[in-house]
């Protein structure tokens, strides 16, 4: 799955859950609600609940329900958990000439840029929570 | 090419530009230089210049030079002028049930999401000029 679906999806997940923080919801629940397979969704919890965001419990009565309140989970936590690390822009895709003054200092430079683009980045997915997104989902008409 | 790429060439191209102002450059010592076709730094040329960052002139003695002072180009302009928009980042890759109370608002809040961090890559883009990237690329031992 690509980096944004795994975002998004978790997000989507997360969001359901919050809705009603004390039920357990089913794969197959939230499977409906995302539109997509249970099995993605299932492998999806796996990797919440290896993070912490969420408790998962087996059995006919079983699901899964957010760890801790929305308000306490960031999407930087959220997308580290389901994707991985916030991954850098912009990186020079071959090896420049050596013998240039620019092709020795240009990976660096741009790597040094890259940096700065990723860390805005998470700094934004600090800041939002999941209780954040809740809210704005609610007041969609 | 990717985009990834040509914002890594576009800001490589435009550094060996800033090292020697006054100069003309050709395609083949750029290439050189990038480590890639001629061609390649041609087209890309051709779309800095639609962009007002290079001047360009045919012929014999022809070639390629910046249009302004490297502090007054910046890394957003850049990657306008060699990509386009900044992208945007996690949106929904599906369409969510819209039945669900999450699924219909999902799709928003991810996009105000997305938004979020593009203007937060913008605005890193803004700051940084070409002076300052070629002023990095100059420490580099």
């Amino acid at each position: 799955m690509a980096e944004n679906c795994r975002f998004a999806f978790a997000v989507h997940v997360l969001s359901a859950l919050a809705l009603h923080p004390e039920a357990m919801m089913t794969s197959d629940e939230l499977a409906h609600s995302v539109n997509t397979n249970p099995v993605v969704i299932r492998r999806l919890l796996c990797e919440l609940s290896a993070a912490s965001l969420v408790e998962t419990q087996r059995g006919p009565h079983g699901g899964a329900r957010l760890a801790r309140p929305a308000a306490e989970i960031s999407l930087a936590q959220i997308y580290r958990g389901a994707v991985g690390e916030i991954q850098a822009f912009g990186e020079h895709p071959n090896e420049p000439a050596q013998c240039c003054p620019i092709g020795r200092g240009i990976k660096r430079a741009l790597e040094t840029v890259a940096e700065r683009a990723r860390l805005a980045v998470e700094r934004e997915y600090e800041a939002i929570s999941l209780a954040d997104i809740l809210r704005e989902v609610q007041t969609t008409p």
